[in-house]
């Protein structure tokens, strides 16, 4: 790479190392807001904000980089705000490394759909039932409006299971509009634009959608229309088939995964990037991840009287100042805010923990142990 | 005082000045677990948490004290986790003073009252209907338990009306309550107990309670039973006659108040400390404070595209990281979390900073002045 594409390109992306056992890679992201080691786990912050938590504390836990989505933002506070405020960034208060997903899958998960062709997709809000038109282009502005260093091609997403010819049209479409999107990119000098392999659980599906990606040579790709409603053994099949249909200098982003088994089971295929609401929604809901005991449920009765921390080896903010799982028991049962904030911020903090033990391992060419012993503690 | 005295006392207070043109003192609160400069403004936990916000926030908006509800405490968790725990202080992370109160006004606000006699009070739990017994010498076990650095009697606080033979019964029985509060506490070297005086708007009514709670030497008096139902004047004219009737040594506090207007009155007849849940409650209902604009309503739809800060005077979380009032709008419409977060440590931080404009104003003898402006501001 030279040094004027190295000044004009938003994003570079170094392998540092691969693991000798599996095909895990270790790498380097350097991004307009800052770097990114991979495997990299993002925090969802769906509406400019990650639930239960300031951006300040998002960034304690070690989190590197965080997503909004473009399906939220158009919808509310709409993306003519967030650039009045000067972009997604400062609108928010994050300082460091976003990505955007193109509206696509909630589009198609969340909207009530009214039209699609290969135009576009015209459905109604789930806020209000106001009609809207998304497309490619539309997609595009509103992600170049919002400003993060990341964004994702529009791509229709398909349910699974589906039909062969459900899975094709999806792809042909994503396709299209990978090409369409590149088009309409306004920023391509400080906005990253990602393209989305869809294909279902079909390897020649994928291959032809990633090879035709490929041609638009852009700089990441990701994995979407996963965890879509497929078994994790149907996804992990898939992803080990398909993952290296992906260009290997560039990185490789699993959309949407997921639990700390699938991810290193992903990273072991040469996944490079995740994200997921599951840290942060199952601590609303009073799951709590822990390296010696699994899964803890802080609303379970036993908690109410455990004056020990969550997990002794958490450096989080709860774990580091002493707090008690009674306490957390008594704020989750007296319906504290404080709650949310707490268990947010241990989860996270614990998915930044096993990307780290990740990094480690891939280093150390033993990924493959790792995977088993992830597998084990979190089934 | 001599230094044994000091040494055995929980608390020591100093007048440090006396503003020229009304009775407004600065002052100096030692307590177990830091100083206050007084007047002082506690922030509410009452379930052991400061609603929306962690304890490190509530330190980072300079509030020095932090109130805990006794009687909501005992329902849940229970004072015996606390005590396990290591107290409140422990419990909770919080490191600097505390108060309990004596459960006595919940206990005739919250709770179905099922029988009161002068032993004490029956009433059913506001969370599960549970039968419960408290009195002096439990309420002083609870807060014995909790182990904050100021605790209060335990007190009859009749609501507003009141006839003058409920006003007097109050009377009799706080009166005899204190008395059975101070022989029941086991920890006077290490805990500070108040002592509350009742009376309802009747100034000899009080001066009575005043006169009998003084003979106990408690370090500290408060002046319950108002700001529950009367007018801002009766309240203000109450104070006015009756503050005197505290020991001038020793610090005063007023329960439950209130409005920036109510606080600074009060601060003129010579109130040190104050604790209100206006501030944190009104925050998650997006009434705002600033200097400038008055309360802000967030929630109103000017403030969706207004691009400046709440407050450009304000050093709290949200202003001085240059969060927009159109991202607050935004998080307040989008139901987020961080949104009760934000606009929690604004007032909270706004408190303060009313509170330090009252010291100030005290030491430049303009207490005065500063009451007239306050109450055009905030009317």
């Amino acid at each position: 790479m030279t040094s004027s594409e190295v000044q004009n390109s938003p994003l570079q992306f170094e392998v540092l190392h691969e693991d000798g056992q599996c095909r895990a890679r270790l790498g380097r992201l350097r991004l307009p807001h800052g770097e990114v080691e991979t495997p990299a786990f993002m925090a969802v912050g769906t509406q400019a904000s990650v639930k239960g938590v300031l951006m300040e504390q998002v960034a304690a836990t070690k989190t590197p980089i965080v997503l909004g989505n473009t399906y939220h933002l158009h919808l509310r506070p709409g993306e003519d705000i967030v650039r009045q405020a000067g972009g997604l960034h400062k609108f928010t208060g994050w300082k460091g490394p976003m990505l955007t997903d193109s509206g696509g899958f909630q589009v198609f998960s969340l909207a009530q759909l009214n039209k699609i062709n290969d135009e576009g997709v015209t459905f109604q809000s789930h806020l209000d039932g106001r009609r809207i038109h998304m497309n490619a282009e539309s997609s595009i502005g509103i992600q170049n409006a919002l400003g993060a260093d990341i964004m994702m091609a529009f791509d229709q997403c398909p349910a699974l299971p589906g039909t062969d010819e459900q899975i094709k049209q999806a792809v042909d479409r994503t396709i299209l509009w990978a090409r369409r999107s590149m088009e309409a990119h306004a920023r391509p000098h400080d906005q990253a634009l990602f393209g989305i392999v869809q294909g279902g659980l079909n390897p020649e599906m994928r291959r032809f959608c990633a090879d035709a990606l490929r041609e638009l040579d852009l700089p990441g790709y990701a994995m979407g229309g996963l965890s879509v409603g497929e078994s994790p053994d149907d996804m992990n099949s898939t992803l080990e088939k398909c993952t290296d249909f992906l260009p290997p200098e560039k990185p490789r982003y699993l959309m949407g995964v997921g639990p700390p088994r699938d991810i290193v089971r992903a990273v072991s295929h040469g996944i490079d990037m995740f994200d997921c609401v599951l840290p942060t929604r199952n601590a609303r809901n009073s799951s709590l991840f822990t390296w010696n005991e699994g899964v803890l449920k802080i609303r379970n009765a036993r908690f109410k009287t455990e004056m020990q921390v969550l997990d002794p080896d958490c450096p989080c903010f709860a774990c580091s100042n002493k707090l008690s799982r009674a306490y957390l028991s008594h704020l989750c049962r007296a319906k504290e805010m404080a709650f949310g904030t707490l268990a947010t911020l241990h989860n996270l903090t614990f998915y930044q923990q096993l990307m780290a033990k990740i990094r480690a391992a891939i280093k150390e060419n033993s990924m493959t142990a790792l995977v088993r012993q992830i597998e084990q503690q979190f089934p």
